[in-house]
């Protein structure tokens, strides 16, 4: 179990967008865990469309977890977007939102940026600043309790 | 010109949480300013329908400035929400989703929660934290640079 608090918060996604050439029409967040850091890089970016969807995992059963991903933005007018969450741990919401983007929008180009990224994800990130060998407690789950 | 910090933030949302006696359906967060808070009371209520809309303010001509509001999430299900974003300035931009919300979906309740509230606007938050007298520098803005 590892705190992540916002000063390495601050440190780590300055590094990441310092990564990215940003040629994007909109920073994609995926709720909640990307909803911080896409406004911080709103800022940075100066990028006012930052846009988010919603992604909830329900227990299937024991072994599965279904995701829903819902509430997309509309992307009519984007040719390429930055997804951003805060982790790609198994890799299934990532491939989910990028399913659905890819059935509503077969045109659009997209990246994804993430603070951590677990190697035995079925995804890699495009963008990422660590990676995850054990479970992060993020501070937007801790600080508020 | 106030620069209002990470730790300050976390204090007064925390007492923000606490005015709220929560019976929503969803947390709609007014992108960009309310995103952070968003995120961080969905943690604290244990609301994972965070959703979000887009208000992006033009400026018209030297005095007037035009709110487009957009990306909606979908409401129909849903039959009280509460509406954050970091700031009620001149209460333009909350009177515009206000107005939005009761064209798409007349019979939805809402509620306004924000961090700080300038009293000579056209509207006044349901429940705030603090009075806005000088230009607020939110972390958000000002940590990321």
């Amino acid at each position: 179990m590892r705190y992540y608090g916002y000063e390495e918060f601050v440190k780590d996604l300055k590094i990441l967008c310092n990564k990215i050439s940003y040629d994007y029409d909109a920073i994609l967040a995926i709720a909640r865990g990307g909803l911080t850091m896409a406004h911080l890089m709103g800022e940075f970016f100066n990028e006012r469309r930052v846009f988010t969807l919603n992604s909830i995992g329900y227990e299937e059963s024991r072994k599965r977890e279904k995701v829903e991903v819902f509430n997309l933005p509309d992307l009519s007018n984007a040719k390429k977007v930055l997804i951003v969450d805060d982790i790609v741990d198994s890799g299934d919401t990532i491939l989910k939102v990028k399913a659905k983007l890819q059935q509503l929008y077969p045109l659009l180009k997209s990246d994804v940026a993430t603070l951590f990224f677990k190697e035995s994800a079925k995804f890699k990130p495009t963008f990422f600043v660590n990676y995850a060998n054990e479970w992060i407690d993020f501070f937007w789950t801790k600080d508020i309790r």
